[in-house]
């Protein structure tokens, strides 16, 4: 028997039009590549973004059209997203820290039609413009006194937003209609899309809304550095009009001391961010013997939150919260807040439980399995590697049947890689990652990749690539070479062959040379051993 | 173009189940019909939700049967939102407060399989043995020391659970599997049934959640007076375990006193219930001359929440949420807390604002159109009937196509039959109600209905019921009588009348004899023409 109710489909433009009419006085505040702060409301952007999709349609942008973006966080990003997706094409963000060639790979396979660029990026556009796929139009985000002067045909993304009407008839979409793509470059190989869905994004919002609600609430004020050109800024560009919170984008100073002035002159209570942005801020802090005024919630996500850094933050008053989440997963799978009556435990225990990452958001379903694909217990001792499954997780990857096949597990749930273990009160715990990845500053280094290259080179019989802890970057690559008879390559050569491929801070911090690689019972090399050995490896500048 | 995003089916146990291993030390409280308070945890519930499946599955329950309740709110009476649901019957909560003759009409029209009834209710079912559906099986929802002496044969609950398996192999179902059914009595007629699905119930859910999100959150607890047999709690039984709050439930004891005790024993926070009930509450308080030890939050809703008693919450520190919602709505379509900026504004401005119902909730779409369905202006001056449309709105009553016909409109959009404005920052204000109904505490008397009952009488020419204002009801009906020729049916010969259909908190409680009606120019009998003239009318035991 099926229920009476209406069917309206899940849609994002919906959530900027409730902003609009609900929180007129909502703001968005930018701090723009051009130098200043912009500032607007919720019913500007969202006029804007009527404007923006009629240039979109004038620029003959269809239903399913890729639209990519190289920008930093700022309002223009955020019209994007919701103007893009609300006309039907996809939102196709693209991380400009990849080397070149990976970004040709993805506007190539993602087969964009416009790209628009934060005026910053244009060299970086320049550069590859061979590489460009035919017909791609580029639009420099930035208005007709800001344009740069370039060899290419730009367009400029002011003029082509004037005198376009402020309402757009949005079509009304089956909500499973792809919104967004993001390219993956965690694991090996090419990068990998997952393609967002109206429906899966709208629920997300949703998840997310309610698991931060400490920060995501009508007069809250919440600065994302996590990145709009990826993981969705961990869906705070849906979440925050939502829920009527404020947004305060903070474009390209990522600096501690550019992030304290923006918080503290917006009154930012919750920022949300990788580590190595907060040890940034961390430093500005101790430099100014104070927070930011108004700052009391953080949320840090990506990697591991050091134990020290949640201290640091929690004993100055700030409250963490320790999430985790994958690309795959819109991003955000669990959230580290304090349980219920915990408040007053001993401030040791406390640490122990934020360290933690924290219980599934509803909609993210958790099960751990060995390396049978046998479900193990939640009893906070047993390992296995971590599976999801909901409406936010992908059921493939975007044109990729090989990589969906190796990601998706028989009853369809996707294989995270990561190796956790999950306790009775729900809290997950990563372990250990099963895929073989540096991340270094929040960003992805492939160990398999490095490993590819160097063993070309003619005086290296074998290599392996680790990631060893760094207190800055949280992780960096170690290369592990196993020289040919007599031979010893110079790290000078290495790198050399290396920066062909790799952007330089994908390079090796050090190499060291091994006359045999430890192997697994199965021979394969066995990393783990290596990790354990060079755990304690003092890398050059890691002080 | 589709995403590539798994399709995961909302469902109601998940919620229940989400808290069970997100937020074992939840708990539920409960004030029993036994007398004494009940308490368990999230983790119990969801155990005792698989029990009373299986049971359930025992006595023959099948996807789409609807199994009926009678019940206060209370731990068993949520094990069958989730129990029945999670197998995919139907839960159908049945007011008791009708008369027996629209009880029966319900029973029937629902084709009810199994009925749970608190064991206050025996006697209710007892006197109607005679009108029961054929074979409908009574579960008197207690444990065998306090099965009532009856001469029906009375299932006993916690017989029919005991000893079953703690865990049930939910089905996967269709989204929009119905999942509850809840009949409205608003309107003339017979009563008609609200349908919901496991979709629009967690949709609301997340709404309500986020909308509430000041009174929903871990570590809150929540108290919800507003009955889980009508209007679905306002959507506590799903909001409550989706966010990790507690829920504390009253039993039948919702006098001023019972409420301020457990309020206070169990540190309850916000408290959501229909204007009536805060009446009995705020005499308690002034008694005491203090508020419940952590009451700081209240939902008002159901009829307009007076200004005296918003002003007297929040004088004494209890933040006041006016909401307004239907039955047909899920229930909850506004939520009337101080938009951001307002918190120093002075006390008669910001109580201006608490007076109005609201602003929607995200998935709830408003629209006020004038006579010939033209929208009208949302600028706080132009009326119109408010049109509703979202996810948790009914498309159509249960098998009743003439019902349905009459309440939507070409666009699809649902009739609300209020009459309302709406201003620029997006407060709706309802003004007036185009259908004719009297709504005394929190519950509907139908004007049309009485009327013809007692137009029915011998003496009577024509008669109209209006509603009066009444300082503890909200509204109690007025009946106007016009004599036949030199008769003057005294008001206890009507009232004896009346009490063949109706029960007697439903009669008028005064009569006024006209020599003729007031008729509008279509020939219609002018309410509104009554209602203005006996505005300030006496009722007998209004003090
Ligand atoms: N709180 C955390 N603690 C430990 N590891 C984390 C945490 N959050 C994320 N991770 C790691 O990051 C992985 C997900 O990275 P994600 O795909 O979201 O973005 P990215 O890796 O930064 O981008 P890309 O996939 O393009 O490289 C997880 O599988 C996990 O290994
Ligand atoms: N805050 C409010 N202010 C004014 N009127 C309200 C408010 N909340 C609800 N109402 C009125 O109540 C109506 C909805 O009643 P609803 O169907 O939810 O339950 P009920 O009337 O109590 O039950 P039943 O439909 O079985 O009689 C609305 O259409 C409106 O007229
Ligand atoms: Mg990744
Ligand atoms: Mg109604």
């Amino acid at each position: 028997m099926q229920g009476m109710m209406m069917h309206r489909p899940l849609a994002i433009i919906d959530i900027l039009k409730f902003a609009a009419e609900s929180y007129p006085t909502g703001e968005i505040v930018s701090r723009r590549v051009e130098g200043d702060v912009h500032r607007y409301t919720y019913p500007e952007a969202y006029a804007r973004a009527g404007q923006l999709a009629h240039a979109l349609a004038a620029l003959g942008v269809a239903e399913g059209d890729r639209v990519a973006t190289l920008a930093w966080n700022g309002y223009r990003h955020f019209e994007l997203y919701y103007a893009v997706s609300g006309m039907g094409a996809v939102c196709h963000t693209i991380n400009p820290r990849l080397p070149a060639e990976q970004l040709a790979y993805i506007m190539h396979h993602a087969e964009d039609r416009l790209l628009f660029v934060d005026a910053t990026f244009v060299p970086l556009v320049e550069a590859m413009a061979a590489e460009l796929p035919a017909g791609l139009r580029v639009v420099v985000m930035t208005d007709r006194a800001h344009m740069p002067e370039s060899a290419l045909d730009l367009l400029c993304y002011e003029e082509l937003l004037e005198g376009r009407p402020e309402t757009y008839d949005w079509p009304e979409l089956d909500e499973n209609t792809a919104a967004g793509l993001c390219y993956t470059s965690g694991t090996t190989g090419n990068p990998k899309g997952a393609l967002y869905s109206h429906r899966s994004t709208v629920l997300h919002a949703f998840s997310v809304a309610v698991a931060l609600g400490e920060a995501l609430r009508e007069g809250r004020r919440v600065l994302p550095v996590v990145p709009l050109f990826h993981v969705n800024a961990w869906g705070l560009p849906y979440a925050a009009p939502l829920t009527g919170a404020s947004l305060v984008f903070p474009g390209p100073a990522l600096d501690g001391g550019s992030l304290f002035e923006l918080m503290e002159a917006e009154g930012v209570y919750s920022a949300w961010g990788v580590p190595t942005v907060w040890q940034g801020l961390q430093g500005e802090i101790r430099a100014r013997g104070r927070n930011p005024a108004g700052f009391g919630h953080v949320v840090v996500g990506g990697s591991a939150a050091p134990r020290a850094m949640i201290e640091s933050f929690e004993t100055s008053g700030v409250t963490v919260c320790h999430a985790w989440g994958m690309t795959e997963m819109s991003p955000v799978g669990t959230q580290g807040h304090l349980p219920a009556g915990h408040e007053d435990a001993p401030f040791e225990r406390r640490m122990d439980v934020k360290q933690k990452q924290g219980r599934r958001l509803f909609g993210v379903e958790l099960k751990i399995v060995d390396e049978n694909g046998r479900p193990q217990p939640h009893d906070g001792t047993a390992r296995g590697e971590l599976h999801v499954r909901g409406n936010s997780i992908i059921s493939g990857y975007y044109a990729d049947p090989a990589a969906t096949e190796a990601a998706m597990d028989a009853e369809g749930w996707f294989g995270t890689g990561d190796i956790a273990t999950i306790d009775d009160k729900g809290f997950l715990t990563i372990q250990d990652r099963a895929k073989d990845l540096i991340k270094s500053g929040g960003e992805w280094i492939s160990s398999i990749d490095l490993e590819n290259v160097v063993t070309s080179h003619p005086d290296v019989a074998a290599c392996a690539v680790i990631a060893v802890p760094h207190p800055k970057w949280d992780e960096r690559p170690l290369l592990i070479v196993v020289p040919e008879e007599g031979k010893r390559p110079p790290k000078e050569a290495l790198d050399a062959l290396l920066l062909e491929h790799f952007a330089r801070w994908q390079l090796p911090d050090a190499v060291e040379y091994l006359d045999a690689l430890p192997l697994t019972a199965t021979g394969k090399v066995s990393k783990l051993t290596l990790r354990d050995r060079f755990r304690d490896y003092a890398l050059p500048d890691a002080g």
